[in-house]
C-alpha cells in the first residue's frame, strides 16, 4: 500500500443501500462490494444531496448542495461558472475522466453569453461537468433525440445487434416467449431477459470502457468516474441475472394504510402520480424487483473485473476506491416508486471508501455511523490527492481524517441535509403551485428526520421509535419544540451555503480590518 | 410625455434618506431632487439590499440579493456567470453606460477559468458589471494603487492642479488657514474647504461626463448610470458648500445609553470599533455633518444641470429618471459611524422614480409607503424598456405597475429584506468567528424590524412604539412568538432565492410531467 495516486469513483444509479449484502441484504449477495467494505470504511448514514439523478450528481462533482450549484433537477444546466472536480484536479496533471452517466446538461445560454463555443476544448469540458468524456452515456435512449451517434449503439451493431437503436431494441428490451421484442419501458416486461448476451450489456460495456481507460492512462495520475447506468430503469436484466431472483421470497413493501390517511399534501400528490400507484401494487414489485436485483448482482460481478484489473497492474496499491449511488429507489415502499422524496429508501445511499494509504490500515473493515452527505465526496477526493479544498465554494467536508483514524477529527455535523426541486412533476400541478415554490429541505439526525416543504406544513419522523418512518409527527403538538429547533437548524444550514465564491476565507482573513494597508482611513478624527 | 426610451439612473453614495428636504430635512433644501419627487413617485420605505457599497450596487445591477449574486462585500468579485443590466439590455440595442462609481471587482479567476481575457470586449464589460465604462471612477484614491491613470486626475492636472494625485491632494484635501494641505482622511479637517474650485469637484466633473455621454449617445436609446461618489467620505466639500451649514443647529444624534447596556454582541463589536467611537463624539458630528450636508447640496445643484440638459434636448419626455443611494450613513446615531448594520439611518435609502409615460400621470407627486428593496430597481428598468424580466434570475419585482397607477398590482411583499457579510471588519475578530459565519439578515415590516445574526441571538425592534429603534426586544419573552414568526418568514425568504438560474419558470412549466414527450416512460405497468 502506498500514497494515493489514482481514484476510482464508482457509482451505481438508483441503487438502494439495503440491496447490498454488506448493508444487510439477506440473499442478494454482493461479494465484490462487500470485499471493498472489508478493505475500507463503510458508511451507514450517508444521504444524497438531492434524491434525484441530476442534482445529486452535480453535488458530487462540485461539492455543493443542489440549490448552491443551481442544477436543481435533471434538465437544469449546471451554470457555467461552477467549478467541478476536473477544474480542481486537472491543473495538477491529473486526468479526470468519465465512463458512463452524469446527467449533466450544458449551460448553452451561459456559454454563449461568455463567448464560449460548445465545441471548443473548454466548451466540451464545461458541457461534461469537467470530465474528459472518455465515454459519456446517460442511458435512456428511447429514440435518438439526445444522441444520434451513441458509441454503445455502434458497438452493439458491430456485435451483430442490427437496429438503428440497439440500446432500445436489444439491451433494454425483453425477449418474449416467441423471441419477440417486449419493450423495456413497460414494467410488466421486467420478467423477460434482455435481448442481449451479458457480455454486451450496458454494465459490461461500461466496465470494459473503464478498463480501457485505465490502460490508456498509463503512468499519469487519474480519477475515473465509472458511473453505471444500472440498476436504474428500464428494469431489464440479461441472462442469467434476469432469472436469479425469480421466485425468491421478497421483502414486503414498507407501507401502512395510515400513511395514506394522514399524508402530507406534497407526499400525497406524489402517491397520486402514476408511478406511486403502479409501484404500490404487489404484482409490480414481484415483477420488477427480481430484475432490479439481477442488475445489482451484475454490477457486483462486473466491478470484480475492474478490481482484478487494478490488482493485476499493481494499481490497487495507489488507487483510492469510492463506491456509492446517487439515490435509492422506493420500489413500492411508502406507496411510492422511483425517488424524489426523503424517506430512507430514496435519500439514503451506500458509501464505501477504500484508502490504500497505510495510514488507513487502522480503519479497514470499520463501519461508520456518522452523518455523511454527497457533498463530502469531492473534498475527500481533493484531500486524498493533496489538493487544496477551496472552502469558499465547497460545502462538504473531507472524510479522510476519519478514514485514516486520525484523532483530530473536528466536530461532526449534527444533521445531514438534502433538498429537492420537484417543479417538473405532475405533483406540482396537483398542488397548484409555481415552479419556484416546489422545493423542500430535509434535515436528518440520528434520532429525527425533519422536512421543510416550502409553503406547506413540515414533516417530522421519530427515527428512534419509528425507524420505518410510518408516522408523520409534523402536526403533533408534542413535537412542536422539536420542529422549532429544526427550523432554527435549517436557518443555520441555509445561511451556511457558500455563496461568496470568488474570495477565499484566507483572503478575507488577510484583509480583515485592512483598509489602512491600502491607504484608506475610515472614521479617524 | 412619451414612451420610455432612455433611463437616467442617478445614485448618490452613502446618502441618508433624511438628508433630503423631500424626505423631511428642515433646512437642507434639495429643490432639484424635490422637483423629481413632485414629478414622480417618492418611496418612503425603500431599503438597500445590503447596507454597504459593493453588494448593494451589485444587487442594483443584477436584481439579485447579495448572497445570491455572491459579491457580498466591497472587495468580493461579482462571479463571472452573473447577468447584469447591460447583459439584459445591450442585445436590444440600448447603450448601457457608467459615469462614476460601481465598486465592482472583476472575477479574474473565474475569467481565467473560462479563457476570457480581461482586456477583451467581453472581459471589459464583465469587469465593469456590464456597463460600458464611459467613465469608471470609484473615488478613494489615497494613492495610485488602484488606478495609476485616473481620468479625473488627468483632467484636474489639465486645469492646473499640479500633483501626481490631485484627487488626494486637491479635490479631497482641505485648504488650511495658511493655504496648507489638510488631509481629507482625517475627520477633523472636514471644516476646511476642498482645495478646488466647485467647477472642478468630483461631483461637477462626473456631471459633465454624464452630459457628455448624453450628447454622445444621440438617437440611440441609452441607460446612463450617473453614480456620484459623494457625499461618501472623504467628507471635504468645496466652496461655497463647505461653509453653507456651518453653525446651523444640527439634529442631535439618535442614541441612548441603554443601547450600550443591552447591546447585541455583534452591534456591540461595531460600537467598539474606532469608527463607532469617533462618530459617537458630538464634536465629530459638528465637524463632519456640515461638510456632508454641503456635499449633498452640491449634488442637488449639479443634478439640476443634467435635468436642464435633458430638458433642452427634449429628452425629459422619454427619459425615465431614478434617484436613489446605495445605503445611508449613521453619523453617530446609535453610537455608530458609517453603515453596515440595519438601523434605519444605514439601511433605508431615498428612492424617487419619474416615469415620463402619460400612464404615470395619475401618480405624479405620490408618496408610496409600500416596502421596496434595491433588487426592485433592475426589473423596473427592464419593464419600463419593455424587456422581458427573467424571473429565474431576478429576485426583485418591477415597480412600474404601481408607478402607472395600475389596478392589477399584485400582492405586495409583507417584509423587506436586507443582508450583510461583515467578515472583513475588526468586529469579526472581536467576536472570534470565522469569515463564513459573519452574516446577518434583516426583515422589516411596517411594524417590526427583525435581524437574524448567524450564530448569535436575534434582534427585534418595535417600529410602531419605538420608531427610533432604541430598545432591542430580541431577548424579551413577550415577543418570542413574533420572533418565531419572523424566523419562519426568513426561511421562506431564504428559500425564495433564485438559484435555478439556467432554466426559466416557463420552460419548467412547459416540461412539467413531460418525460413521455421525449419517449421516456416512467413507472408504467
Amino acid at each position: 500500500m502506498a500514497k494515493v495516486k489514482n481514484i476510482l469513483f464508482v457509482m451505481a444509479d438508483q441503487l438502494r443501500r439495503d440491496y447490498l449484502s454488506c448493508y444487510g441484504h439477506t440473499f442478494l449477495k454482493t461479494p465484490t462490494i462487500d470485499a471493498l467494505a472489508m478493505r475500507g470504511v463503510r458508511f451507514t448514514q450517508a444521504v444524497t444531496s438531492s434524491p434525484v439523478c441530476g442534482p445529486a450528481r452535480m453535488s458530487l462533482y462540485t461539492g455543493r448542495t443542489a440549490f448552491s450549484h443551481g442544477a436543481s433537477w435533471n434538465f437544469v444546466p449546471l451554470p457555467i461558472g461552477e467549478f467541478t472536480l476536473g477544474d480542481y484536479l486537472r491543473p495538477h496533471g491529473i486526468r479526470v475522466a468519465l465512463a458512463g452517466k452524469t446527467h449533466m446538461r450544458a449551460d448553452i445560454e451561459g456559454m454563449q453569453q461568455l463567448g464560449i463555443s460548445a465545441g471548443s476544448d473548454l466548451g466540451i469540458l464545461a458541457s461534461e461537468c469537467g470530465f474528459e468524456p472518455w465515454e459519456r452515456d446517460d442511458g435512456e435512449h428511447p429514440n435518438q433525440k439526445f444522441n444520434t451517434d451513441l458509441a454503445y449503439n455502434k458497438w452493439l451493431r458491430s456485435h451483430g445487434y442490427e437496429s438503428p437503436n440497439p440500446w432500445n431494441d436489444f439491451a433494454n428490451a425483453g425477449q418474449g416467449p416467441n423471441s419477440e421484442k417486449m419493450t423495456g419501458w413497460a414494467l410488466r416486461n421486467s420478467i423477460y431477459p434482455a435481448r442481449i448476451d451479458k457480455a454486451h450489456s450496458e454494465t459490461a460495456y461500461m466496465t470494459q470502457r473503464a478498463i480501457d481507460f485505465i490502460n490508456d492512462a498509463g503512468d499519469q495520475p487519474w480519477v475515473l468516474h465509472l458511473s453505471y447506468i444500472k440498476p436504474h430503469w428500464p428494469y431489464i436484466a440479461p441472462d442469467p441475472y434476469h432469472s436469479m431472483f425469480k421466485g425468491a421470497e421478497l421483502p414486503k413493501a414498507n407501507k401502512h394504510i395510515k400513511e395514506k390517511e394522514t399524508a402530507h399534501p406534497v407526499y400525497r400528490a406524489f402517491m397520486n402520480m402514476e408511478i406511486g400507484k403502479t409501484f404500490s401494487r404487489d404484482d409490480v414489485r414481484q415483477t420488477v424487483l427480481p430484475a432490479y436485483m439481477g442488475l445489482v448482482k451484475e454490477i457486483d460481478d462486473q466491478l470484480a473485473r475492474v478490481i482484478d484489473h487494478l490488482k493485476e497492474n499493481q494499481l490497487l496499491e495507489n488507487t483510492l476506491i469510492i463506491f456509492t449511488s446517487d439515490h435509492g429507489d422506493y420500489m413500492g415502499d411508502h406507496w411510492l416508486g422511483e425517488k424524489e422524496m426523503f424517506h430512507e429508501p430514496s435519500v439514503s445511499v451506500p458509501l464505501i471508501i477504500v484508502d490504500p494509504d497505510p495510514k488507513a490500515d487502522s480503519t479497514r473493515g470499520q463501519v461508520e455511523d456518522r452523518l455523511v452527505e454527497g457533498i463530502d465526496i469531492l473534498p475527500t477526493m481533493l484531500d486524498a490527492l493533496n489538493v487544496n479544498v477551496p472552502m469558499q465554494r465547497i460545502e462538504g467536508h473531507s472524510l479522510l481524517a476519519k478514514i485514516r483514524g486520525q484523532a483530530n477529527v473536528k466536530p461532526w455535523r449534527q444533521a445531514a441535509f438534502s433538498e429537492i426541486d420537484y417543479s417538473y412533476y405532475q405533483a406540482r400541478l396537483e398542488l397548484g403551485i409555481e415552479p419556484s415554490q416546489a422545493r423542500a429541505y430535509m434535515l436528518k439526525t440520528h434520532d429525527w428526520k425533519y422536512v421543510y416543504y416550502k409553503g406547506f406544513r413540515q414533516q417530522l419522523f421519530d427515527l428512534k421509535n419509528d425507524p420505518l418512518e410510518l408516522e408523520d409527527l409534523g402536526e403533533s403538538k408534542n413535537t412542536q419544540s422539536i420542529r422549532s429547533e429544526f427550523q432554527g437548524e435549517l436557518l443555520e444550514r441555509l445561511t451556511d451555503r457558500r455563496n461568496r465564491v470568488t474570495i477565499s476565507d484566507d483572503t478575507v482573513r488577510e484583509r480583515t480590518a485592512g483598509a489602512e494597508k491600502v491607504g484608506i482611513i475610515i472614521g479617524r478624527w
